[in-house]
């Protein structure tokens, strides 16, 4: 493969992570070969975006046979960084820490989760899901010694700001933020990725007010 | 407000989303005035988008005056239908489903969660953070005589398909999905909101990895 010095959209690699997952399950179906029609059918896009995507990375597939399903998951594993080693901790152990810990595929994405850390000493000490919680001090000394290249914000949406700007002076890269608060990156050196489930259902509710106002005009 | 006929684009619906955001916390914090270059400095866009966002739904503000922080909350909550009475139920009450109905700000979306649904005998009849778990049966018995207008799936990804199917039979028209699988729209009145933990994680390990890659290069 050849590493391209064009810029690749936000879009598009969004979209290699969609792919991505369908190559994995095709994978574990037994399916050995696949083409760009048969992955934007099952994605809802079009071969030719499939294609498109594809091509800003340079050539996968032969024309007219398609592509080899477990060769295209291992380019776009590599692509994306899955597998290259890159680790996290969590921060904040309250719901939505809890169902990341029992829940989120870190393996399968190939993030090694190193450590948990919340603040309340009634957390403190114990297990949630394999992983025991530490405290503040213990996060303190984790990153002056070891920096881990993500850290997944998971505290109050009053402490998102704050944690952040701790993280972010102590070297941290990397935010995944759970917070439900916009955090913008605190320097330039600092990349977020801001998850929020309100923008999501927001969305749904406009298709959703829409329709149902089209459908009363009908009637 | 005009309502226009043109057709807007689902990255504008989901700015308006991050705007509403923003707003709900100026205002609480007792800012009344705002404008296009502070919401978009905050948000990371530009004035000119904030502007051209705005526009696709009439004119919000007075030219070199502002935006009225709470008057613009409410027009954005009307074009998104936060606050037209829609309703939900969530369907799989594991840790997602406990993580929403701990976290989720419903109400603050203008969505009334009405029941929540488990197949699991050891979780029907419990109440999770207030609300009542119920079984299959009273799903059925739901569906059949009181459509909510979303239904919230947090089933495992080996039911998410046929869940899905069922939910679309029974015609619930807007599906938002925690499975982490991919759903197509069943059928073409059902529309499917994807949350994907994955594909955030891995737009942010493709950006750390190919930093690292950079800076590997430049040592």
């Amino acid at each position: 493969m050849r590493t391209s010095p064009i810029t690749i959209s936000d879009n598009t690699i969004r979209r290699l992570s969609k792919y991505l997952r369908k190559l994995q399950e095709l994978e574990s179906e037994g399916v050995q070969k696949t083409s760009s029609f048969e992955l934007g059918t099952l994605l809802g896009h079009t071969a030719s975006q499939v294609r498109q995507d594809f091509s800003c990375f340079g050539e996968f597939g032969q024309q007219g046979y398609g592509y080899n399903v477990t060769l295209l998951r291992k380019s776009i594993e590599e692509i994306l960084g899955v597998n290259s080693g890159l680790t996290a901790i969590l921060i904040g152990v309250g719901n939505i820490g809890k169902a990341l810990l029992a829940n989120f595929p870190f393996e399968e994405c190939g993030v090694r989760l190193l450590a948990a850390y919340d603040a309340d000493p009634k957390l403190v000490g114990s297990s949630v899901h394999g992983m025991k919680v530490q405290n503040r001090a213990a996060l303190d000394k984790r990153l002056k010694h070891e920096l881990p290249d993500i850290a997944i914000l998971c505290v109050s949406q009053n402490e998102a700001v704050s944690a952040a700007k701790y993280l972010a002076e102590r070297g941290i890269q990397a935010i995944w933020n759970y917070t439900n608060r916009e955090i913008l990156p605190p320097d330039s050196h600092v990349m977020v990725e801001n998850v929020h489930f309100t923008d999501s259902l927001h969305t749904l509710c406009y298709y959703v007010t829409k329709e149902k106002k089209q459908s009363k005009k009908q009637n």
